[in-house]
């Protein structure tokens, strides 16, 4: 395979961003790079946008109807076919574009997809990068992009054709700074890739364009592998697909290894701080012995004694069967559902601040009795992780608590405590595993790859129609691509407002696992059976052709109605 | 898909290695189910066992020849077309195999080729599974194996079929138990499947029936994803081929991750406590910036301070040129090839034994000069998890040890001190990760399945034809499957003995990466490049259909003399 970017084959990359080498790729990269894409029968036609009936919000819709007074109350689009030959979105166009947030598998397809439409259907467009995120934007760091540019990314993992960054346009300035991007490249249009909070970011600067009758009009794409960006009519954020079937691989393969062995709980630690998304998308892929969804924690006001012992009776049961082994799945945000961990850690921070700790342990007198108790109940090594490692405000960090380590410490304990009574006489030992990292860059998925490219694409067709404060949303995920509808949501109407600082701010609600939703409700029919009886089952590796490679997720499915 | 065992079609599983009901697969698992698999030519047409040469021993053939006075110098067996339609493999046979040790990806499909061969070439034979490794043969559990009970597994990972164990046929006692098993089922052969200790267990056992004229004969089939296992008649251990790829796929992801993040070094630690042949073989296929080879650290004799300002320099080579991230492999066995640590343990497990550590840190001054420089190199959880974390007899748990934690650590302190120093300007971070479990028991990859599967079925053929205390080889490895070689290798042709407790016992030696071997050559001369410029490569899921579906792993390839 030729590198098909000359400035990347004549040599090192000479800036850390610089990209790819498609020559040093892998048989497997290569035959993605050439995969080819399908899309909605309605963008393989001449097509008009239309618009749907108009909008409110998810909550608190007079607050925010003056938050974005431009934007309030506007349709939905939906594209349509033209039926005729042509389309009125004609000219052409300059538009930005930003990833936004931690890395998901797609966002390259993303791109490409608002490159393609501005190839095919706004001939004469140019499309920039803008680099490291909405950083970028601001100091106008960009690059523009070119058909040899891209790609050596078409259907690859990672966000580093222009890589991403953290940063937010916020103040005054920043958004002054936005605008003199804006208008140094007489953008017509910005699309930005992100999350939640990006998605919020991206609706407040279409406000702001508006507002200074800027021509610029911002179109957002829902992305994280967390899964918790999503609504009726953008059904999933795009990664999630990826990284979940990432995950089961190997959940799966360690499952099979617990069973071969016979001899270990392996406690599995998976992303998703918000939300338990990940986690129970897993455990419908492989049917774990337990899975703990933080959500239910939260709702049953479940504490970490509880979360405990519900694990440790499933133990000392499935020894009284003969097995002595078992997969966990745990959701990374698990302490955050607790609230007497977060009203430990509260008083800790107060403490810590003001108090001196003594070796004698006389400060935790201090403690509010149920702290007291809770703390004690802690694992030596969490205790002390507490209490030593602090982020640069002080703070306590429960981030860096490994979640997984801290229950097979106290479930061990339990066991002994147990045994000791007579009421357990297996052998207990724990397996710790983080899956995080492996999941968010790897090479998209069929769905993933198809979904991005789709969302690029319409935000390329929303913009050419001239709309602005709109997501990029792709439905009907559960048939086949060709059946997909493609259109734009308000993203005002995503959004309700929190209080913060005594001003109101909006905020696109991070979705959570719905406890009455159908999810949760199948995994709840069948984890008593997953808890005794050995369900486990091994995705295998993600398949790009043949068996099972143009599964959908259960989450998804589930949700849509269709059966998983 | 229905459930082919009818007694698990019936409900949930009775035991706990009661095994699968085939209805819960994923549809990878069940696609590789109904997977056929190609044979070397030879085996699908009427062939005959030749003898090779007379065979020595890897070192000291004397002693070797005193401890299998029956064995010795037996040639190697290779299987011959016959060229006319019959063969002189005649009569059908009691068949018995285990699973010894580790998992491996492929221990399923030597056992289907086992049976295969038996219901194709030795019609009316009988193949019993001892389960739960060599205990099973010494208690004599075992199940009888039918096609209705293998279907399930073929082409699957893990061992859970029959299960494994780490249990040693050695004492007399032991011994008497294994003949009273071979007589009461009346057994022809036995199938070990095992690693280097396994199979000089085999051996022994071999050479113990033919002393005692009992007809039962032993075969050995090569297993371990460790590939240390192997030499010129038994090019590569079952398992490594499919544990490295699922390793390099994780890898190839974290790398994606690295370099669109742009801000984390990622420190990986790999499975391979003796051997670093998985650590050089995910170098190989994904090109981090920096792998650490166990045998280059002996054979340099590398200190702890060595391995540290070797990664160290390189971060710092790597900031200057605008890279703040990398990836570096390390495998878990690192610390086992540095004599200095050795040596500190050794004097740990002295102290600690015979005297109080005291607060003040007194006793250190009883370690030699350079362990107490070493000691107080460590950081300071891994003091304390030295001091602190001892097995049943009190020793040190250098097992326990994170590797990659503990180079985190102890790169951040030496980059530290180069910042005082005004020799680096960079900011790092480190993330660890183990890949092990993972790799042990995923689907095998279609090398892996046709391999183990032709081991089986040679090791069939081989005790139709009579041989016992040979190693099942299947050669050529780098061609087609069908031309493939199959035959059977003395296991005494692979030993050496060791003095232990004053007696001399027979080794197969660990084959440990060759530093003037093709592949550690391949990666010296390519590491200086991958270390400063970015050659990642991300190999991906493992295909089964497709493009790179029938790729064989770079160190067999190299090690064959053929393109990796």
């Amino acid at each position: 395979m030729a590198a098909a970017n000359s400035t990347l084959a004549n040599g090192p990359a000479k800036s850390p961003s610089a990209g790819r080498l498609a020559s040093v790729y892998s048989e497997v990269q290569t035959s993605r790079l050439n995969h080819s894409l399908p899309l909605p029968s309605v963008l393989n036609a001449p097509f008009n946008v239309a618009d749907g009936p108009p909008s409110s919000a998810a909550g608190n819709p007079d607050e925010i109807a003056k938050l974005f007074p431009g934007l309030f109350g506007q349709p939905s689009a939906i594209l349509v076919p033209t039926g005729s030959g042509s389309s009125d979105l004609t000219g052409c166009m300059k538009i930005g574009v930003v990833l936004s947030g931690g890395q998901a598998p797609g966002g390259h397809n993303v791109i490409s997809g608002i490159f393609d439409y501005l190839q095919e259907r706004a001939k004469g467009s140019i499309l920039f990068g803008f680099k490291g995120g909405p950083a970028g934007i601001m100091k106008c760091k960009y690059v523009e992009l070119t058909p040899e540019f891209i790609y050596p990314y078409r259907n690859q993992g990672g966000f580093d054709m222009i890589c991403s960054g953290r940063d937010k346009i916020e103040t005054p300035e920043q958004f002054k700074q936005a605008e003199e991007t804006a208008m140094k490249l007489d953008l017509d249009g910005l699309v930005v890739i992100g999350g939640d909070d990006s998605n919020t970011n991206a609706c407040l600067l279409a406000e702001n364009f508006r507002q200074k009758n800027m021509k610029t009009q911002v179109i957002g794409c829902p992305k994280t592998i967390d899964g918790d960006l999503k609504c009726k009519e953008v059904p999933t954020s795009f990664g999630f697909d990826t990284a979940c079937k990432i995950y089961s691989e190997m959940i799966g393969n360690v499952m099979i290894d617990a069973r071969s062995t016979g001899k270990y709980y392996h406690f599995v630690r998976l992303m998703g701080r918000a939300a338990s998304h990940i986690t129970l998308e897993c455990a419908l892929q492989t049917h774990p012995n337990i899975a703990v969804i933080g959500e239910e924690v939260a709702a049953k006001k479940q504490t970490l004694k509880n979360v405990t012992d519900y694990i440790t009776d499933i133990i000392c049961k499935r020894s009284e069967l003969g097995y002595n082994y078992g997969v966990i799945l745990i959701p990374e945000g698990l302490i955050d559902f607790i609230p007497e961990v977060q009203q430990l850690i509260a008083e800790l921070n107060e403490i810590l601040a003001n108090d001196v700790v003594d070796e004698a342990g006389l400060w935790k007198n201090k403690l509010q009795h149920q702290s007291k108790i809770l703390f004690e109940f802690l694992p030596q090594a969490i205790q002390e992780q507490l209490l030593l490692e602090r982020d640069p405000h002080g703070n306590v960090q429960v981030a860096k608590i490994e979640t997984e380590k801290m229950l097979i410490s106290m479930v061990e304990t339990e066991l002994q405590k147990r045994k000791a009574e007579g009421k357990y006489a297996g052998h207990f030992k724990g397996q710790s595993h983080f899956f995080g990292y492996e999941g968010r860059c790897g090479l998209p998925t069929n769905f993933d790859a198809s979904y991005c490219y789709a969302l690029g694409y319409a935000a390329g067709a929303l913009l050419h129609a001239g709309k602005t404060g709109l997501i990029s949303s792709v439905g009907n995920l559960s048939a086949p691509v060709d059946e997909w509808t493609v259109g734009g949501t308000a993203l005002t109407s995503l959004m309700d407002v929190e209080r913060r600082h005594g001003k109101f701010k909006p905020v696109i609600k991070k979705a959570m696992v719905e406890l009455e939703g159908a999810p949760f409700q199948k995994f709840a029919s069948m984890r008593d059976e997953w808890a005794i009886m050995n369900r486990y089952i091994s995705p295998g590796p993600i398949q790009f052709i043949g068996a099972g490679s143009n599964d959908v997720n259960h989450t998804l499915l589930l949700e849509l109605g269709a059966q998983a």
